[in-house]
């Protein structure tokens, strides 16, 4: 079964806004079983947008349009879709006392148009939605004798989304015919994706039944695998058979099989191991600090850091000594070591880590280039430093510096 | 005159890859006048692909494609275009010789597929790419009676923009009637977006020849002004002019008149000054932080900064006696001050921040609920602490308590 999704609105035609509900829509289809065979997004222009879905009538079996329901006269979406199946529309009752109690006890005199919204095609559901005022529509119609799958959907986000799920999906599960699928997500940490894929190759090509999708970020890549079958349970086993082979080959560079980020992972070791952290940080100034505390919960494990760019500061926050940063200079091993060293004493805590190197794009020299980074993790048995050169602009250089810390944390609590 | 714009590749069918290229190059059609009436997304499969070329030649007078141009048996968009135009392809000479010269610089053997690149539709110009293999395509071509641009640019966003600006511009700005446009961008800070609506609505609603878009992110209101006039001075006199009547409705909390994020502000209003600044944060730990130094240069005045989630450690980082925070509670009015001034001793710096707040989902009481922020903001004279009630989830608070921290620095420094 295929699918077309057209997004409806002007706005999405300027540079500043972008059509993101077809990326969670294609998530929730393709977990049916269902293939987006093409994507469109269209002004609010009776004309274009009434052929456009005319043409998607005819070669998509589901037809999705998100956006333009609303009540002012550019919201054309319903009047186009009718016009384009050659039915009428029809107030529903319901929904239209719905808006009017809506507007009566927000003591707001309900305004003519505003009754547009409960204009439903003839032959279609109204979908309630309790976020919006809109009301999403869900109907099959014969289009040049074949019958289509029809769903109006509000464009707002937060508003698509639930009423996708608690309204559309189960109505299409009635429809379509029953499918098995089986999804995992792996994610590497600090592995390249060229690397990656040189090794996951030769193993997933030997499932032929198994779609492997490999997309790499900075210092992180992920697979993901999807599969079908005549039961949940082959589905399931036939990904979790590659994922655990997956795991084999990638080992320790494996850090979520279930899609949790990697400040997220770090989270869980720390709480597991009962160990606390503390990290200080010059080049990426903050951005570890950040990542880790963004993670709800993390005051159980982060016990603070320090953003010591000044040489005074190093000595001052995480006791390295001015001679150490005298001698082999604020970007040095040495001086990783002894911030790491020192805010794990200065804060009491498990683990210590220390950041310093050039983000850029300027400081760079012969000997101390851009990009250049030296990442310290102590513990009270031992620190050990990582001496890594990261490629690409200022802010890509300090992601995978945090990357990289992240990971050697993780490494350090397996 | 009218654009549309198809990205081509089954991977952005998925719910993992977006197509961002036409956002860029809707900015550089408007740029010249072009307005963008339709974008689609089809896979890597040939009859869709002709269908919907065929579609946009016969609606739009330029046609953009993206993608689709490299070596595999999947780069489909040179056959489909010179299909749905009637035709054919030829091998250009020169663009081979480059690939063969490429591969033998790197002492490798290009495989034949490799040669497909530089297939060239009868009539088109080849199109240098410095930064990949695949040249681009620039050509016009009657379809059904009617002349046609017709642009064929590699997917890859670092090849396509460099050589669509060098490329493509030149080339498009020769054919199209001259036009003259002018642009303006004004940022607010910490203005809510109806509020900004509704006080520059009766003021752009005068220069009906003004195109005014209004963005709102996180404490952030973008206006984007853009006009067509018959002379460069005109239009650029009739945005200024908007621009001038908005600045003065919106006063300080205008930030930006050019596009700069409010950290880059408030790294410029630090140098002009001769300032310099520290911060200590609970809640939004170390978001500021990184925040100011994402900006190149910020060494210059930002010296350091502390994360002190715990209690003990605001007191050791920022000299908060335990006697208040007990007093008070970690998350107070007192606290926040104590934290602002604390680290402006300890940093020696001209300005201090102290931020502490309940940013969620967890840990909120009816006394001291999530969203809660106290910001304080401490010079050698006095200090102000402002308490704010952030929406939002956890993300969005951190980022709104830091959008208003950054916002109090700057209006400390006009």
């Amino acid at each position: 079964m295929n699918a077309e999704i057209i997004a409806v609105g002007s706005e999405m035609l300027t540079p500043y806004r972008q059509d993101t509900n077809s990326l969670f829509l294609t998530k929730q289809l393709n977990d049916l079983g269902v293939e987006v065979v093409f994507k469109g997004v269209v002004g609010d222009h009776r004309e274009r947008l009434v052929e456009c879905i005319r043409q998607a009538l005819s070669r998509a079996e589901i037809l999705i349009c998100t956006g333009g329901l609303g009540p002012t006269v550019d919201d054309l979406t319903r009047e186009c879709v009718a016009e384009a199946l050659g039915l009428g529309l029809r107030a529903d009752p319901d929904i239209l006392a719905a808006l009017y109690a809506r507007f009566a006890t927000r003591r707001i005199q309900m305004s003519p148009n505003n009754a547009r919204q409960a204009d439903i095609i003839e032959g279609a559901e109204a979908l309630r939605n309790p976020r919006g005022t809109a009301p999403g529509q869900f109907m099959t119609a014969q289009y040049d004798g074949e019958r289509k799958i029809v769903i109006l959907l509000p464009g707002p986000p937060w508003e698509l989304e639930p009423l996708f799920q608690t309204e559309c999906i189960p109505r299409l599960k009635a429809l379509l015919p029953p499918r098995f699928i089986a999804v995992r997500e792996l994610k590497l940490a600090m592995v390249p994706e060229s690397q990656a894929d040189l090794r996951a190759a030769p193993i997933y090509k030997r499932y032929t039944e198994v779609q492997t999708t490999i997309l790499a970020g900075f210092g992180e890549v992920q697979l993901h695998l999807r599969t079908e079958a005549d039961t949940e349970e082959e589905a399931q086993t036939r990904v979790d058979r590659l994922a655990s082979e997956l795991e084999d080959e990638f080992e320790e560079s494996v850090f979520s099989t279930a899609g949790e980020s990697l400040e997220k992972i770090v989270g869980y070791y720390l709480q597991m191991r009962d160990a606390t952290i503390s990290v200080a940080e010059s080049c990426t100034g903050g951005y570890l600090a950040q990542r880790i505390t963004s993670i709800s919960g993390s005051s159980r494990y982060f016990v603070g850091g320090a953003v010591v760019y000044s040489n005074d500061l190093k000595s001052q926050f995480c006791n390295v000594p001015p001679l150490l940063i005298a001698e082999h200079g604020a970007v040095s091993k040495q001086v990783a070591t002894a911030m790491a060293e020192g805010i794990r004493k200065r804060c009491r805590s498990t683990l210590g880590v220390g950041i310093t190197g050039v983000a850029g794009p300027t400081g760079g020299t012969d000997e101390k280039p851009v990009g250049l980074v030296y990442i310290a993790l102590a513990d009270n048995l031992k620190t050990e430093v990582s001496e890594r050169r990261f490629p690409g602009d200022r802010e890509r250089i300090r992601h995978w510096a945090t990357q990289q810390a992240l990971d050697m944390i993780r490494r350090r609590l397996i």
